[in-house]
């Protein structure tokens, strides 16, 4: 996730740009860069956030009515300097600034080298603007069709041509643009919020759309440049919801980004039918001496962690565990050289984490990282890093960071399966199948998000309850109970559901709510023999269970349907209802729900 | 522990017998028996309950002024008609019952053996029997003497001769024992409830004692038979308190059985300065392949094993994990015949627990059962079985068998560290010592105990709480937290205490309370910062603290000080103050302690 604009007008490009870049800074601020065509084409780059950029540009004089800038949020080489948008072409007569991921880049950057051009930075993003020159003719529009034919992943570019000053080229596919119609003036943005000050008048470009950019007027062509309309909205959000993208907060905005979120993660991954993780090139005698896998994390994605937990048993035959950073660093686990140790950080920073990991590779323990913040210390320091291309998370309760991080583990674990050849072609393609719906699954799932809505607001008063689950359901009612406590104040409490007759069952009184969570097909009967021991005491259940689950609702009292999806990647999409359930109740009760009273992001202190 | 009561006087004798019993049930319930002696010596025994004795005796005619009589809880050999007491001398002129473990029977038995006995039962009373036929000349009085002075461990007896019909002998030494002084007849029996109908008086019988049980008199000896004097002492209990041996619940008086079940539970472990599991036969070669240790079990039981967890990585230095039998049984956990599961369960018939047993051997794995009731079914197919010899555990929420499980869990690991030579004299020699300060460390606690209630006294409004804590206090906060749902129905959550800024952080205001167990001394600096977390929102905090940590008082509400005891050894008395909490808690609400709603207390179903 970055954040991109681009502006073509009467005033000066330049403060317009720096101002939109900040209300898109929540897509991403690790580094930040401009470009203006005047009299010249500047570039102005830095890493750090757009302070950092307005800092460098003092003094400098960046004048022209034309421009581009870019906000970023690292998936391909480190936060620097280097590595900020706007990237040169070779020749650095084009220049480009780009949000999504090329997955094609390394073939593409290997054919360009083999024809001698050199690049300067690590991303997949030059490649595109060394694609255009090589394409160039002294028509900008024609080179950008024909790169982008070339091109897989996902992208929103704009791009300029110190050749061409009178417009600028955008292009969208599968990473958000919107067009801002000013007057005497356009725009080009990642989000709405960059051109709303200027202009109410957006277009909501699709997929494909190849979008030429004058002061005066905004061409839309496709893949084959034909023109094509799309609609003008009238936007009439206040400007202070704007940065949330018209959502009351950024946490059920991040919700509401998971099902992109779902196919970012799983991007590259899956090629020609086949689960791939490059980043995880281990060899096939290296697991002869593995003899256990260990999860280490805090918070959320220590959950994440539990998942990994059953599945590397289950894929891999190795005895796994995951626990809990801050317990892993101050005893003296026991680890050795034949242990493989994922770490699991959305920040990447987090300071438990960050010893555990060190006193993993202290005892020669082999890292792998699970990471959302490119470049941050976790993926610096571990042996090999798989970055879950989440982008910001900005809500203090984590959401939209769980549902990568599980799908990324799911799929490494899946990808050492098959090195050691634990993964048949038939579970491999089912697999390749059952990926490829979760986006979909997940959007069923928001679009059914009043019924969530509608049952807090029936339980809104109540003072604590249980999440139970078996197996991968377990897991999740430990997360469930974790998004409930972070943002709703409520005490909730994840347990096995067998074993809530070893003693939680004195607490359930007809006041009680208990949330069921009864996914994981092979123990549905035992979790409903659950649900019935609560019945009997008159507690009031939920249920969350999948669509073809017929008996729950003889038991539950109410049951929130989710489709049918592959048992053992049900965490990522199951989550889902129990995070908008958290938020429901938070918002209910009028909570500071981006802010949690008590709680910080990022944890950097112990 | 058993119940036994004798009786001489103008009465028939079995009717009181019976009903002494019946007030002694409590101290065990699988097996039974009685013997009169009138004009011949008559012996009725029976494995079950007292009212399948009663069943086993209609029809016969047991006629007589003297007899004693038992209720048995198995410690040597299964509970069967045959292993039930009273148990015969070889030729059938004497019969013993018997209260306590003879920890040298082998010993004797063996000489006896060589001798030419043959011995009809598993026990270890029975060798008592044999010796004191041996030793007889006529004087039952003295052939109990010369017997006693052979046996090492505890016990409390009561002996008849079929050649002295005018009196029997009793002893106590480690075990219970009081006389009852009635008119024209006597007593002695386990606990005072068994001759409270009958009388008022009561002598209270000090170890050593050797008591001359006739109609009209009782004469009190030394181990040298010299006569002493003890003072009568006049109970004035209702009988309806009388079961509970004066204490308003079992809850309570099982915690404060709690020194005992310490010593009981080391009986016979450590022999010669050395600790030392004889059931435990392992040779040093088998865990050359052992790669994992897993502790399995259910409710209280699986915070013993997470304590198991802890010490197995730290002395036999193999991966170790525990796990909550539902889970483990229905998951395809990765064992195999290098994988030793310990399997703890109190009744031996936990569903789960079974179950997950089943799947362990099934997989290949060895299996050790940590079990309080003797012939139980986790003790008949577990390949060895460790009993913990906390006697019946009436109140429902687990206490004294918590106690009597870490400690031979414990134990049981020490002792499989020395057979891979990872536990050195010095270090062994150290646990021997602190393992025997145990005892007066629990007693200090408990007379203590007012402590707890008053600190309740000002918080038993609370409507949720977190136990926090780290390491092994991680272990025993769930275990507090589990306690206080169970019994005073609150919301407990027993949480890393370094997790909590993860999340539950989020619950804490100035009404909340938190528990902050701060007993193991490694990490004492780093559970204070936690404390200061929750301070610095204004919430509660009562800490269990080791007297020698000077810091606590500074940053906690209320301190309850524990005594310094050694890390490892912690969980085993730093419970105590977590029961009495849940207890005092659940007694200042009013509640149903001994049977809490919806909970049974061996769960037999899954």
């Amino acid at each position: 996730m970055c954040g991109i604009v681009g502006y073509i007008g009467d005033k000066e490009a330049l403060p317009i740009l720096i101002d939109g870049l900040k209300r898109l800074e929540y897509r991403g601020y690790d580094s930040a860069g401009v470009a203006i065509l005047g009299d010249d084409l500047h570039v102005v780059k830095t890493a750090g956030r757009i302070k950092d950029l307005e800092e460098k540009l003092k003094g400098t004089k960046l004048i022209g009515h034309l421009g581009i800038a870019h906000t970023r949020w690292a998936t391909h080489g480190i936060p620097n300097d280097i590595n900020a948008h706007p990237h040169y072409s070779e020749s650095k007569n084009i220049v480009v600034i780009h949000n999504g991921i090329i997955e094609n880049y390394l073939e593409l950057k290997k054919m360009l080298m083999k024809e001698g051009k050199t690049f300067r930075t690590e991303t997949d993003t030059e490649v595109i603007a060394y694609l255009i020159e090589e394409f160039y003719e002294g028509d900008l529009l024609k080179a950008v069709q024909k790169t982008v034919s070339m091109l897989e992943g996902s992208y929103a570019l704009a791009i300029l041509s110190k050749e061409e000053k009178d417009h600028f080229v955008a292009v969208r596919k599968d990473s958000p643009l919107i067009g801002g119609i000013g007057k005497g003036e356009n725009f080009v943005a990642s989000d709405i919020p960059a051109v709303l000050p200027y202009t109410k008048d957006v277009i909501i470009f699709e997929n494909g759309d190849i979008v030429d950019v004058f002061k005066n007027k905004m061409v839309i062509y496709d893949k084959n440049l034909n023109v094509i309309e799309r609609p003008i909205h009238k936007i009439d959000w206040d400007i202070s919801d704007a940065q949330k993208g018209g959502f009351k907060h950024f946490m059920l905005k991040e919700i509401l980004e998971e099902p992109d979120v779902i196919v970012e993660a799983l991007r590259g991954r899956i090629k020609n039918g086949e689960i791939e993780i490059p980043e995880l090139d281990f060899d096939k005698n290296y697991f002869k001496n593995i003899n256990q896998v260990y999860f280490v994390a805090c918070g959320t994605a220590y959950h994440a962690g539990l998942v990994g937990k059953y599945l590397v048993e289950k894929y891999l035959n190795i005895p796994a565990q995951a626990e809990v950073a801050s317990e892993f660093r101050y005893r003296n686990p026991v680890i050795d050289e034949r242990t493989l140790v994922f770490v699991v950080s959305q920040s990447g920073e987090t300071a438990d984490t960050l010893a555990a990991l060190r006193l993993a590779k202290e005892k020669k323990a082999k890292t792998i990282g699970i990471v959302n913040v490119v470049g941050s210390s976790v993926a610096r320091e571990v042996d090999k890093v798989v970055y879950i291309h989440a982008g910001p998370e900005i809500a203090v309760a984590s959401t939209k960071a769980y549902v990568a991080q599980v799908e990324v583990i799911t799929l490494s674990i899946l990808h050492l399966a098959k090195i050691i050849d634990k993964l048949n072609e038939a579970n491999e393609k089912l697999f390749v199948e059952e990926f490829q719906k979760l986006e979909g699954f997940a959007r069923e799932i928001l679009e059914n998000k009043e019924e969530i809505a509608s049952f807090v607001s029936t339980t809104k008063n109540i003072e604590e309850t249980f999440f139970i689950g078996r197996n991968l359901d377990y897991a999740l009612s430990l997360e469930g109970a974790l998004k409930l406590k972070e943002i709703a104040y409520v005490h909730a409490e994840g347990y096995p559901a067998g074993e809530l007759k070893h003693g939680p069952l004195a607490l359930i009184t007809p006041n009680s709510l208990v949330i069921a969570i009864d996914t994981f097909t092979p123990l549905s009967d035992k979790t409903i023999s659950n649900i019935k021991e609560v019945k009997a005491r008159g507690g009031k259940v939920l249920a969350i269970a999948k669509k073809d689950n017929t008996r729950i609702k003889e038991v539950a009292d109410s049951v929130f349907y989710i489709p049918n999806v592959l048992d053992d990647l049900t965490p990522i999409i199951t989550v889902i209802p129990l995070q908008l359930f958290a938020y429901y109740m938070a918002d209910a009760r009028g909570l500071d729900i981006d802010k949690p009273r008590n709680l910080a992001k990022s944890v950097t202190v112990e």
